[in-house]
């Protein structure tokens, strides 16, 4: 098999080594070094190349490096291509860490106490048992559903909006459209782990802000346009939101001198969240293409109706 | 029986709201109304007053409203009196969740990306997986082991310091003086949780810290007096130590232009890690009452000797 990796040389590097452990017998080679180009059977990407079809015409499969797939232009990717997400365990707890890490921190009231720090205050806040702290969860895939399960065993109250209905132990199920009014009204820390689709595009904004109870926070751990910059501050501004921990933004760095960057209620990230592991990336792939070769279902075959 | 209770007003009156409703066979008083002193059957405070046996000739124990009893002056309490710390399950579940919170935040180097975010620094650093974050907690009680109970789950590679053998299903146990050394040196997170005696009074100072792996970080939970200040910095300074969580300081508050407030890495919030839940904590005290009448054994008893 033939594989051409193209995203950051330096994991290509680990993946390469990786590799050639693991199946000796792959053919692997980082772009721009594709070998014969009619050979290639199968790309991994953060984006392919233009002219995709014509560049490696006997391409089997489009593998994302990442957990989304959004960043592709579907119009120019030959129609009945395979697309894949990365679904592997080292992105998985890595945005589980991440989410709990911010989730715990809103509960215990850690941006609050760190923008003290910086005043030379020295005063306690009242807390409350994480069973009184609804956290609510909006995109309940993969990595929604195994954060939503940690968050139940550090007992929190917690709740899971989707498209369809979905059974985790201790976790209320809100599904459709129609719920998702229901689903805000009862949550104190709103994350945002939904894939980016024309329908998701813009969905944090004032009216869905105002429809949580008053201080509740958020944590974007979603894609970058998924939220209404203007409306988050204006959120914060009002005390409708009490503070946001922020891994995505819409560009990418987020330019010099924007709000977020010294806002006392918004802690940013360089989108760090949740990071693809070679280690059981390369693994996930192996396991993939394997399936694809018995003519089985892939992992994270992306819909391409749905846009995930 | 008649309990007097002398700590912060205000919780008081919530526990006065409890106990009429959990015990309203008891009389539940707030210091500085006691009543008949020589009525007087059991004390929770912070601070007993002074000359305790002439106040409350009868008392019965003394409960202390926290965690830790190192606050008392034993010398000045009656040596035949029974002293109890507090364990309630909402004084643990917050510990966890604040350890948790400050593991999962050294561990994703949160620090560093809240000081970037300040200087509008966008920049990823590499992550490893939980697996390859060694973490270990000194003084394996209630709460350092509800910890590491949490931190195994999220997939930490996890070590427990104290007196004695402690079996926690994938911790692994160093006790006593001789196994200090090995249990620093495979360790990227330090956690104290000790109590506070002679012998651990300024524990964290640069001989310990020198012992850690370089680039370790501190979560310091303990007391104050464990921590060597000037030490601290020198390491953090060195590059000994990346970075430090510090809920306890000595003196607290942490006095003004303190060096604690403004170093970029350090987090300091205010002695709130585990704050006494009244919900609880009037649970476990009637319990221990029960106990107490009943001739058992108290949960807490603190033994003279050990300190704690």
């Amino acid at each position: 098999m033939n594989i051409v990796y193209k995203s950051s040389p330096e994991r290509g590097a680990v993946w390469a080594k990786l590799l050639a452990t693991l199946a000796p017998e792959a053919n692997f080679r980082q772009w721009p070094d594709t070998g014969n180009p009619e050979e290639v059977d199968y790309l991994v990407a953060w984006q392919p190349p233009e002219n995709l079809r014509q560049q490696f015409p006997n391409l089997k499969v489009l593998f994302s490096v990442g957990a989304g797939a959004d960043q592709f232009d579907y119009a120019a990717l030959p129609p009945d291509l395979p697309v894949v997400r990365m679904i592997e365990p080292g992105l998985t707890s890595g945005m589980v860490e991440y989410v709990t890490f911010a989730v715990l921190g809103l509960h215990r009231q850690m941006p609050r106490y760190l923008h003290q720090q910086r005043q030379q205050i020295w005063h306690e806040h009242a807390s409350q048992p994480a069973s009184r702290c609804r956290v609510g969860v909006m995109g309940v895939g993969e990595l929604g559903e195994a954060a939503l399960k940690t968050l139940v065993q550090l007992g929190f109250d917690c709740a899971g909006w989707s498209r369809t209905h979905k059974e985790i132990a201790g976790v209320a199920s809100f599904a459709g459209e129609a719920r998702l009014g229901a689903f805000l009204a009862r949550t104190d820390i709103l994350i945002c782990l939904l894939p980016l689709t024309a329908a998701t595009e813009g969905i944090l904004n004032a009216s869905l802000f105002n429809q949580l109870p008053e201080g509740a926070a958020l944590v974007q751990v979603g894609r970058g346009k998924h939220l209404n910059q203007a409306h988050l501050l204006d959120a914060l501004e009002s005390g409708q939101l009490s503070a946001a921990v922020l891994d995505v933004t819409s560009p990418e760095p987020l330019p010099a001198g924007h709000p977020f960057w010294s806002h006392p209620g918004i802690w940013l990230t360089p989108h760090i969240a949740s990071q693809t592991q070679p280690e059981s990336a390369v693994g996930a792939l192996l396991e993939n293409i394997r399936r694809y070769e018995r003519g089985e279902k892939l992992t994270g075959l992306v819909d391409r109706e749905k846009g995930y």
